[in-house]
């Protein structure tokens, strides 16, 4: 189920912050927030609350929460962790709209502390109070200040007020990359750490910075995550308004895996799954904190997003053009050669050991003939198959120098094409040039590869985005399931069966989803037989037809290759008889005469069940594909047709469906359309299917269509 | 061929230097190196030539080099291209020992420059005179500050010292990143700019540098290299002299190579090529500059190489760890779980929600207990089974984190265990607490990947060197062809063929250098025929023998599983009438009759020619797994046996030779015999064979060899 969006306007824009167990020392947990909010010019009215004291910081003090004279939208909580409970009902009482509990001492600690937690977040559930934390740094809105945190990096004057919005799982490395990220200049809406995440959490804070009209941008520290179909209604949404969501996702390996569940109480699931997830949201992951501050640092920067995958690269230094060229083709941009009268432009205004091919190599030459610059870039970012241009200056110091900045900053004021600049030096060389870039708002950094790398990610997001929007999947009603009828015809079906369906059941079952399957039927007599052979048409297989029976080699009941009706009678008469004595208590409900399908590829379709995303559909070829090479493409239920496609093409044997090897190309969009129903199937069978797995799927060549050939379903 | 070590002695270390073109403007590329030099302290003779000036800041000026009273070991070139080849004989004349020429206008910008460059390349080898450039940025030796460069990098004061050798074969690019280094703490010995590499290149300096006592690293920013060999060679070296070298190699994607090849005049070859020559040499390859300083930042201030791939993470917060493991996990280090000892022993300085498994969770609560950080310290660096450390703090400021950072520097001190330090928080908070790992020479990145990744690549690098001196793999003679017999006996035989060799030539070669070869004999007569077929087994292949016809199955000239004497004896006359029949001109020596090998797994060895490293072997599974997956694995000839072990478990399909889906595991000793001796025999007959293909080299079960099948060899 995907909970209803909570209402955080009170949290983020409190009229009133009270500080339950405010203290007197503003340097310890209890006391920051108090000050920090004071020095940063918070504007609504602030509670101290602590028996202790008559009034802190020239504010009268109250000795509980019930004697706040006013109203109290945030409650911010730094006492012991045996207190948290009782004061957390005067919260309630007192109609307090959110609290955020610092303490640790929950559910971190062991069994006691998780006993604890639990009765928070039952309170949690009967008072409708939000609850953030506990065991977290706390959240702030930049933008009226409203501070309640007590991490050091909040005490930092000023903090610097921009469109990117922050969620984080982790409290000391979250405010750490607050403070990196401030440092480089990222200006952020809010900034949200969840803790134990007892009521408050994750995608509830992503959900309202999406929604929220100064964000743009949502980045976040991930660890583990509550309701993945949560979180695909969150990414189609955020496609459709726009704003990337980035990820750093703790926990890719085995090791770092086994680190993440110790440390926090969330199941942290497969990584798998999520860069499944990620890939098919347009979602981008990445792997650093540097990385997840240079893409905002760039995102709050630039007019608009990148239009494309197309990008130019102007240098003054032939190796950094290579540098950026080879990260801009490890990201899967393009980096085109620029056409013949935008070339013979820029051979007017470089020297002719220059190049204008892109990278567009203008040489140190600059440092003489500054003026060539600006016509230089003029002219590719008039190029209409330009999308984002990175320069990437090395050793240009003093006036020349001051030149490019300023020329880069005209022009990037003029135009909507993100521009980004890396300026690979020092800063004892650069000097104030740097600054000529970031007073212009232009985002630079110290290596080519970051440059690309930032700049490629919005590219590449951009472009997913497009293809997403264009083909109407980035809606989340196209993401939800459909009521129809086939559910409960399923549904009866599975009731009338063992655990495990027989061969013909599970056809029986993706029948009725339209998934094609082989044409078959169980016979009863010799007689029988025949007459389901002549109307399939030879060559037939046969086999025996019990739920009992699952290993029909082994008990010498299946025939391949029958090709007349003498061989089918002699077939029947064999199954059953070898049915019979290799399991005298079997239920044999007959024999399966089967048409065998040939000049057909191998595929397998199979359904996962992740704890936070649910069904997951994989897709591979069959034999050694999926055994040895594990070359499987995976996407989380509901899967759209787009997806399927991109699950098809993402596999390294895809070559094999393409038609490698002289073979006829294998009619792709029929698994296509096996994917798209598996994928539907399994969400509307979500309680009753544990586990399901077509193999093999047999793909015929182009408009020939495939067929579920065998199958696995087992039920809950 | 290897060239001889060039004597760089006088290059680095000159009594005097010359300055050609000195300029009374000491702002511009003629005027810095004076400057340079007397600012940083020069102490040998300085003697600028120029005919307009007397005497140039307090040193007499000479008219030209002819006129300088002494002996010049260095001149440097800052004089227009036009001057530079008549300048270069007065050089040669006055016995000029090595020169350096700053100006451009030679291959780099077309035909003509391309001729003068010519010339002076012919004048280098005519004279023995060392020439580094043209179109360079010049050398530098940090220690005796001689400075043979213009970089604006080079005025920065003081320039440090330090153990990190550096050649790049970028100027602009180059000295950028070295102006980032150094603002990065990193210590130079050495820096050579090569430019156009007319007669000194990138790989002379490199072999001074690994042989130059105060270096114990060396980087190279490269776009191509010229002799393959010489790198072996040198790579052998390094390994010996336990000097890691670390390589940016630009030019990894088409773009990017494209790039290259128009931006030096040095062909650039294949990227994967270049890629297996690191692997199987352990170059350590990064693909950024920012790396490409992280590393030897951390090489400078460790005591010595850790001893193999265990890490240790330590973190103050739960997420860094994660993040740092993960990255770990990513470069295939272990992060081994702490004995039960040690973990009680660090459970007793940390609270119950930390984790002592590894990483090691110390949480936050050591700012209220900072002794405890030592005594934790202590225990893993007691623990026999842990190699390095990574320490990641997040927000620990002020006293406590002062005193983590002075604990981190005195257990450095203490323990041949490389440590390192990510303290992933703005300076604002840290303040000078980086200051004191700094200053205890500990070096310290603003992220955890960044240090792990730093950590790992020595790590990693360390543990190749050792299994390589373990095998005796690393000296350079057991990397050189041996005089053999065979070498000779081969060259008689290809004297006697064809350009391409017919099937049964091709196998007479392979068994003269002890490869195993089908078992097969020339029948020339049906009695011949059952002779060879009673003596080889059955069941058995014939196929026409004829160096006019490659297409045997086309010629319907081809006849399998034949199993009796009448068979062969059938066989015979039909393959001799078809061939006769499908070309009546083709020259037929008769028929091959050949043992057919079952319960075999196809897989291929191949030999391409790369411009700069000369043959190199490639391996892979035969069907998909090459035409399909391109999963094969290659290595510069020559091979050894650790080479050639390490590619069969390197390719994907692996699994399929050591025993998947319930087969036999696949003679692997066979497979790497058969590689070592092919990679010997592309390497002796290398002016001889121009392609050299098996295919299928038919695995047998474990003990029971491999055969080539068919193989096609064809002559230059």
């Amino acid at each position: 189920m995907i909970p209803e969006a909570r209402d955080l306007t009170a949290f983020f824009e409190p009229k009133s912050i009270a500080i339950i167990g405010a203290s007197g020392n503003f340097d310890i947990i209890s006391g920051k927030p108090l000050r920090f909010l004071q020095e940063h010019g918070y504007q609504g009215a602030i509670y101290p609350i602590n028996p202790r004291y008559e009034e802190l910081a020239g504010i009268p003090c109250y000795k509980s929460i019930l004697d706040v004279p006013g109203e109290v939208d945030l409650a911010l909580m730094a006492v012991n962790y045996k207190l948290v409970l009782p004061i957390l009902k005067d919260c309630v009482t007192k109609g307090v709209k959110h609290t955020i509990i610092f303490s640790s001492g929950f559910a971190e600690t062991g069994e006691e502390g998780k006993k604890l937690q639990e009765e928070i977040a039952q309170l949690a559930r009967e008072s409708g109070m939000g609850i953030c934390g506990p065991n977290c740094q706390g959240s702030v809105n930049l933008r009226n200040k409203a501070i309640g945190g007590f991490s050091a990096a909040l005490g930092v004057k000023p903090l610097k007020v921009g469109p990117i919005g922050y969620v984080t799982q982790s409290g000391a490395l979250g405010y750490s990359l607050f403070s990196l990220a401030q440092e480089a200049g990222v200006g952020f809406s809010c900034v949200a750490s969840t803790g134990n995440e007892v009521d408050l959490h994750t995608l509830d804070f992503v959900e309202y910075l999406l929604e929220d009209d100064g964000t743009t941008m949502v980045i976040a520290y991930l660890e583990g995550i509550k309701n993945g179909r949560q979180f695909a209604r969150l990414a189609d949404r955020a496609l459709e308004l726009r704003k990337p969501i980035v990820t750093l996702k703790a926990g890719r390996s085995a090791v770092g895996q086994k680190a993440a569940s110790s440390h926090t109480a969330s199941l942290t699931g497969s990584d798998a799954t999520f860069d499944a997830f990620a890939r098919q949201k347009g979602i981008i992951r990445v792997d650093d904190i540097q990385t997840m501050i240079d893409i905002p640092a760039l995102m709050q920067r630039i007019p608009e997003l990148p239009r494309g995958r197309r990008l130019a690269i102007i240098t003054t230094s032939g190796g950094g053009g290579i540098l950026a060229a080879d990260e801009a083709a490890a990201m899967g941009l393009e980096v085109p050669e620029l056409d013949a009268d935008t070339q013979a432009a820029i051979m007017k205004r470089i020297p002719p050991y220059g190049s204008a091919m892109n990278p567009v190599d203008i040489t140190a030459q600059v440092i003489n003939e500054a003026e060539g610059f600006m016509e230089v870039l003029q002219a590719i970012v008039d190029h209409p198959e330009i999308d984002a241009l990175v320069i990437v200056i090395s050793q240009i110091t003093g006036g020349p120098g001051r030149q490019m900045a300023e020329d880069i900053v005209a022009m990037s004021r003029k135009t909507h094409k993100p521009i980004t600049v890396a300026w690979a030096t020092s800063d004892a060389l650069v000097g104030d040039n740097h600054r000529v870039l970031t007073d212009g708002e232009v985002q630079w950094y110290k290596s080519p590869v970051r440059a690309v790398r930032a700049m490629g990610s919005l590219m590449n997001y951009a472009a997913f985005r497009d293809s997403r929007v264009a083909s109407g999947g980035a809606t989340s009603a196209a993401a939800e399931p459909q009521a129809t009828g086939q559910a409960e015809a399923a549904r009866a079906l599975l009731a009338g069966t063992d655990r495990t369906l027989t061969e013909h059941q599970g056809k029986q079952l993706f029948s009725l989803y339209g998934i094609p399957v082989t044409g078959e039927a169980v016979a009863h007599s010799e007689d029988e037989a025949v007459t389901i052979a002549q109307k399939l048409g030879f060559p037939l297989a046969m086999k025996v037809d019990s739920p009992d029976i699952l290993h029909k080699t082994e008990a010498d009941a299946l025939r391949l290759d029958l090709d007349s009706a003498d061989a089918v009678r002699a077939a029947y008469l064999e199954i059953m008889a070898n049915a019979k004595s290799y399991a005298p208590d079997a239920r044999i409900s007959g024999v399966l005469v089967q048409e065998m399908v040939t000049g057909a590829t191998e595929t397998i379709v199979g359904v996962n069940v992740d704890p936070q995303f649910g069904p997951t559909v994989v897709f591979g070829l069959g034999g050694i594909f999926v055994e040895i090479l594990k070359d499987v493409a995976m996407r989380v239920a509901p899967v759209s047709r787009q997806d399927a496609m991109e699950m098809i093409e993402e596999i390294k044997g895809y070559k094999v469906l393409a038609g490698a090897r002289g073979q006829a190309k294998a009619d792709v969009d029929a698994i296509a359309d096996v994917i798209v129903q598996v994928s539907r199937m399994a969400l509307e069978l979500e309680d009753e299917i544990a586990e399901l797995d077509i193999n093999p799927l047999l793909v015929l060549p182009e408009g020939k269509g495939a067929r579920v050939a065998d199958a696995l379903v087992i039920k809950r």
